[in-house]
């Protein structure tokens, strides 16, 4: 029996709460400490905080969370790489393993080159591998779409929709995609960043990596799905004439031509939710999940189940195309 | 622009011929030589045998083949991994990669322990990686549901169904799967061996071996579809009674429990074709194929999209769970 391998968790939020349960009920691995900046969590066991990992207090400081000498750091604290690499630098000079669920590391080589050839050199330098994954970007959009490619012989264009029914979701999910807001509240909110899913681009450049493609420009629109009817759940109505979510549109360019296409809308009484990935090409081929793939619970499995591939592979920056395949971890 | 990777084609029987242009249709590919057993091959130039391949004459000797300098060769020759072996021995000690559409070779790990690990230290020792892959097996019965499974906490069977018309297949293919036999006729051809998709036990082994399941068994069972219908085509007919075509469904066991179940059917006048991977866990999780993968036309797409993978991978006996991600190469 290989004994469990030894995690610190970073960011005990609410996804790096959700994710204690997933880490621990596994065999193969196994929460050893926890990090988080707030001083409020400072000292919480964190069966208390997350419902698992009775025993592990969250420490303040970074010597704390080191001492009982984790092989893997599972980071879930923000969505831009140039915020992530000063909280990874010292973890991976410690040479630990990082598993992030920062949504620009999935494919960080096109959009920051200096900063992804730095945290490669450091990575490599210190025997570690340091990985971005989760759901979208991760999975749905990259990593799925890319590998359904090897079975075509030519392939012209690439399209990917997530559609998602954001009805039974928390209030704070449905204020995320900006449903029951009117046309000017979702366009101030959309220009004010705050609704807005991080990942398109990273995932368009990732399959036209693994494509051998060139983009010359990639572009990632958010627009609000606006109802023509009264939309409405145990305790919410949407009237027409106001959103009922977003609509998320990363294309990816070659000329004038639109080679990648990724659709991500989420919204509350969307109709047939499921996520497609649809290639033209030499022949045409499509694979579906029906009822699609659940947002939070997906996202905690991939990042559980990607760190003993994470483990095995070459040390230095890697994507979910180049570290051997993620199933799920026993 | 990266120079393209040479390539020695060994065995040129019908599916060597239909890989040849999809080879040569790719600008990172390109065959330089040529190898096959059969005398009356030798000397043809690939272009009249295969349609590409202009200038490439088919070899009848090791040497001549080798002449050019390959650096990976494709082997389209034999199910069996004690027959592959002494002829893909000696390409890997001239340092050539493999790639094979050697059914045996795509997880021979759990039933060929030996013969795995001898080929896995000459693959090694000569620096160079050894893939056996295809659609069934090599993806749609391993690689792909061990990939879909990353998205759950827990797993705790994997059914995978692939369903297909053979109605508008060529003769050859009717026979294979004994269209138009009666029972005992089929279970004649059966016995004899003739009627086998071989591979289903190495992709439950694949799966098995990426969950981290250790199976007390496994099973392959072959059976007719026999109609109670009439069924025809344009120029056949099955009657009632008799037997359509072939299912065929693999198992693996822990214990009691069935854990892996890999149906591969192919029948005259089947409906609804698909391919089809459930899983059952936490959550439930499937994903779909309409109308389902072709077979000849994907076999031939993914071994060629698996060469610059096994040529970026590191050396020794590889399966498609180990290597850089398939796509579909330029």
């Amino acid at each position: 029996m290989t004994p469990p391998i030894d995690i610190v968790q970073v960011g005990l939020g609410p996804l790096g709460q959700m994710l204690t349960p997933v880490l621990e009920a596994k065999s193969s691995l196994r929460v050893v400490s926890a990090l988080d900046i707030d001083p409020e969590l400072a000292g919480t066991d964190l069966a208390d905080l997350a419902g698992a990992g009775q025993g592990v207090s969250v420490s303040g400081t970074l010597d704390d969370a080191l001492a009982p000498n984790p092989s893997v750091a599972v980071v879930t604290t923000v969505s831009e790489l140039d915020r992530l690499w000063p909280q990874i630098q010292p973890l991976v000079e410690a040479s630990i393993h990082i598993v992030s669920t920062c949504e620009e590391l999935s494919h960080s080589w096109t959009t920051s080159p200096d900063l992804s050839r730095t945290i490669d050199e450091a990575a490599k330098s210190h025997g570690v591998s340091v990985l971005g994954t989760g759901i979208n970007p991760g999975f749905l959009m990259d990593f799925l779409p890319s590998a359904v490619t090897a079975v075509c012989r030519r392939i012209d264009s690439v399209k990917v929709e997530r559609i998602q029914d954001a009805s039974s979701r928390r209030l704070p999910f449905r204020q995320k995609i900006g449903a029951g807001l009117n046309a000017e509240e979702f366009e101030q909110r959309t220009t004010a960043g705050k609704i807005r899913h991080v990942g398109l681009t990273e995932s368009a450049n990732f399959i036209a990596a693994k494509l051998g493609w060139s983009l010359d420009r990639t572009e990632d629109v958010v627009e609000p799905v606006i109802t023509d009817v009264t939309v409405e759940g145990d305790d919410w109505v949407v009237e027409p004439g106001y959103a009922t979510g977003v609509n998320q549109t990363g294309r990816g360019f070659i000329g004038d031509r639109e080679v990648i296409t990724l659709v991500f809308r989420a919204a509350v009484g969307q109709s047939d939710p499921h996520d497609t990935v649809s290639l033209t090409g030499d022949p045409d081929y499509s694979i579906t999940v029906p009822g699609g793939t659940h947002g939070d619970v997906a996202t905690c499995a991939i990042i559980a189940n990607a760190i003993p591939s994470v483990i095995d592979a070459l040390p230095g920056l890697r994507t979910m195309s180049d570290i051997p395949l993620v199933s799920c971890a026993p």
